[in-house]
């Protein structure tokens, strides 16, 4: 027997009419791709949604056809959220730090139909548009821009959807239908496509609005740093739309100088972005006279993030960092470190210690350690396992890999190794194939990583294990010195004394430019220890 | 096409996994019906839960039979929720301060095949069992019981659940599946159930769980002191089970006194329910020495707040009050009055006074107002129309009543007349069938009880529209002095001076021992009208 409630299906256009409706004057600043700064609403981002909806359904392309983005966070790039997807296609975002081979392949791979772009990326893809083998209307994001004209059939996003009709009534259809894509910017390989539907992209919508999640209020001022061709700023446009927030764009220029700017000029209340991008706004705001005064949270995910970094956001300016952990595959969000009832009788080093980990799951997402033959491992905060997951958000199969067999008895394989503790709070220890395997143990370069990056010397450290003739692997360190510092080796060695376990110290250093990084800021760690292999044996 | 996610039914039983798996050592206290207090955590509960799930499914009922609840909140009855639900059958818990002929009616109409009940509740069941044509088991809530012994073939639940399976696999099913019902307690005819489904349950747990909304806590302390016979809670013990958070059950003693003792026992952040219990609150509280120094909010429900009590809460005791609307057919929420970002630079008097009506909708709820003809109103403030609602949680038909019409173009009428102001912000004026129509003009009752209550020498009050040969209806006031007051009309009539248009104040005032009320406390006001009808004509 059924329950005899209304059932409608979960669509993202819903998300875009409860902000217009509810939202509507609410503001939303956008950076553009020249610096200025115009503000818009939800209301007009409805509008403007709306217009595009039906001017791509009036392009007659197949259903759930692909519409690519090349674009920074700007109100544009944000209408192509519920447009696209408010119509029945697929948004898929891509990634422009790509190298030019990896966008030919997965644009292909993908079959985008229309290429919506922003000026910046007119020079990358003007040359590779011959090699796109599907594209048939490129889009230039933004008013009519005569240097632009010279591409053949370039279209101008603005004259474009002005024709477009800004009552266009979204069509309903089965909430497991494909709404968006991301490509996964492995180390190796070719990039693998995930597709979302819009059920996954509701319900990871609520999952983070939920308070001990993000929780995101309509009294913030959003800040996502983290790109919307990042896992789709990790779903922070929707779950904004739901809750009807403020948001900021922060456009191209991503330096702490601008950031800081902007945090001050919006009254920013929560921030979101990868460690690197704090890293830089961090730096300037040690030099400059800012307190962050609207700052209330910054949710910190991409990589670990630095003790040192919680910190120095909560000590210096009065700013909760949460820790977040997620993949592409996952929507992104899989955990969240927020605390419990009970953390609050404890010593408060207890507690600070407590916020480091990567947090917990909220409801909807199931986490679980298992060893090489796939058994369950405790939860007690000591066993490293391989982190596997499940839940409502997280992928079954990648795009056009449907017949892979990529689920283990349900659950998909992070590739990280971690710990969970009996309350749940996991801890990433290394992905599955840098963990260092020294003699029968195993030595987590990413907790190494945290100490070195702590280094006054250093600007960015990396570890990797190298071949030992005796311990099978050994950790070293690939270090990049400050600017205008020297520190010699043993300094920098002698600084893990006292925070590790002696016999998990890196045996020794070398020093490097600048680490090779892909095109999502992940460390080549592969290259290094190419780089490195001989480091203790030649 | 559709995504490529992994797709798993929205289940109640994952909420007590959940719960079990995340918060498993979280602490609920529950007041017995004897007033002891026994400290439970979700893991117990998740265990019982599943020895009742096993115990009920080996008793071959059809699937989704119902399984009658009559208890206080207690954690027993917190068990069926989970217990019952996840086990694939229906969970009808039942309001024991129905009639009992409305009991027996509503028993043999949901076709009710076990009865699970407080020893409260033996007295007033045991001479109605005769009557009760489809229950084959009838279970009370506590261990054996020397007294209760003599009613033949009764069974105790915790011997009962004491050889279920603590191991029991919870079954996967259709997420439309019926979980749960309520039977509303209109104020006229037979009552009408309301049938939930799974899938409404968890969008509703969501939608209650994100920030704005209610948001509930992993670090909150819950009182729901609205009954678990009440709209479930107003859906607490579900949303509280997602979010991993501590309860307070209180038992049957809804005391201002027992309730400031629970407060403040256990550190309670958060309680729920309906302006009468908080009177109570408030009236010992202000004879104590209480702070209610833990006490951070209150939902407000169930009938509109007095002005007068959000701000008592706000300035003696800095206690936010969340005003919250909702109906059985909604399960139940509705909207929640939760401020936004451009509130926060008004005048602090304006900002109060926002707080007053019944909030705004939380994503997943739609609201318009509409005129006789069902054409839809402005959401100026200012209009007022027939409430009309659609979403994930409203009902589609009542049970057992498929085939009548009930929606009007996929929109359910709430009975209320209602305005909404261009922000969405919703404000009952009364019920359709109780405002007030003098002249052609429309006066709300609500307003003016509003008023009323606010009076030093008044105890309760109500106001009916009675026949006037002039302007058709005229309000009357009905007021209940407070003990040893004995107020005149004239001054009760001159306490609406500058508090309303003059038009609008009351032609007369009569005076009552107490107001007729239905099960669920709802005045009624037909009998009111029937008695004082000719107060302004006789």
């Amino acid at each position: 027997m059924l329950g005899q409630m209304m059932t409608q299906p979960l669509l993202i256009s819903s998300l875009i009419d409860h902000a217009e409706k509810y939202h509507g004057e609410t503001a939303i600043w956008s950076v553009n791709t020249t610096g200025g700064v115009e503000e818009t609403n939800w209301a007009q981002v409805a509008g403007n949604a709306r217009r595009l909806g039906s001017i791509l359904s009036a392009l007659g392309l197949e259903p759930q056809a692909r519409i690519a983005t090349l674009a920074w966070n700007n109100r544009r790039h944000l209408e192509t959220y519920f447009g696209v997807s408010g119509a029945g296609l697929v948004l898929h975002t891509i990634n422009p730090r790509l190298f030019p081979e990896q966008l030919v392949y997965i644009m292909n791979h993908a079959e985008d139909r229309v290429l919506l772009l922003d000026a910046t990326f007119l020079p990358l893809v003007a040359p590779l548009l011959p090699q796109l083998e599907t594209v048939e209307h490129v889009v230039l994001l933004g008013p009519r821009d005569a240097a632009a004209e010279q591409i053949p059939g370039l279209k101008f996003y603005d004259e474009w959807i002005a024709t477009g009709d800004p009552e266009f009534a979204w069509p309903s259809f089965d909430e497991n239908t494909a709404s968006s894509m991301c490509y996964t910017s492995g180390t190796t390989g070719h990039p693998k496509g995930v597709l979302y539907s819009h059920r996954s992209t509701m319900l990871h919508s609520f999952g983070s609005n939920t308070r001990d999640c993000i929780g995101f209020s309509a009294r913030d001022v959003v800040l996502p740093v983290v790109p919307m061709f990042h896992v789709n700023a990790w779903g922070s446009p929707y779950a904004c739309a739901m809750s009807g927030s403020r948001m900021v764009l922060p456009g191209p220029d991503l330096s702490g100088e601008a950031l800081v700017g902007l945090i001050d000029r919006f009254g920013v209340t929560l921030a979101l972005g990868v460690p690197t991008i704090w890293q830089g706004l961090l730096a300037f705001a040690r030099g400059s006279d800012t307190k962050l005064a609207s700052l209330e949270r910054t949710v910190i995910g991409g990589s670990a993030c630095p003790p040192s970094m919680i910190a120095e956001f909560r000590d210096d300016y009065e700013v909760e960092t949460v820790h977040a952990w997620g993949m592409s595959e996952m929507s992104p969000l899989g955990t969240t470190n927020v605390p419990l009832a009970k953390h609050a009788n404890l010593p408060v080093e207890e507690q600070h210690r407590l916020r480091e980990n990567q947090g917990r799951p909220p409801y909807g997402v199931e986490m679980k350690i298992v060893d090489d033959d796939g058994n369950a491992l405790p939860n007690d905060g000591e066993t490293q396992g391989d982190l596997m997951v499940r839940g409502h958000w997280v992928l079954d199969s990648y795009f056009r890999k449907q017949d892979e067999d990529l689920l283990q008895d349900g659950w998909f394989a992070t590739g990280d190794v971690a710990t969970i503790d009996p309350d749940g709070y996991m801890t990433i220890r290394d992905r599955s194939k840098d963990i260092i395997k020294s003699g029968g143990e195993w030595i987590s370069s990413v907790e190494l990583e945290n100490i070195a990056v702590g280094h006054p010397k250093l600007a960015d450290a990396a570890v990797v294990g190298v071949p030992h003739p005796k311990w099978d692997e050994r950790p070293l360190l690939v270090a990049v010195s400050d600017e205008g510092q020297d520190p010699t080796q043993d300094e920098l060695l002698a600084y893990f004394d006292d925070k590790i376990a002696k016999w998990q110290i890196p045996d020794a250093v070398v020093f490097v430019e600048a680490l090779p990084r892909n095109a999502t800021g992940k460390v080549l760690k592969r290259t290094l220890r190419d780089q490195f292999g001989d480091a203790l044996t030649g």
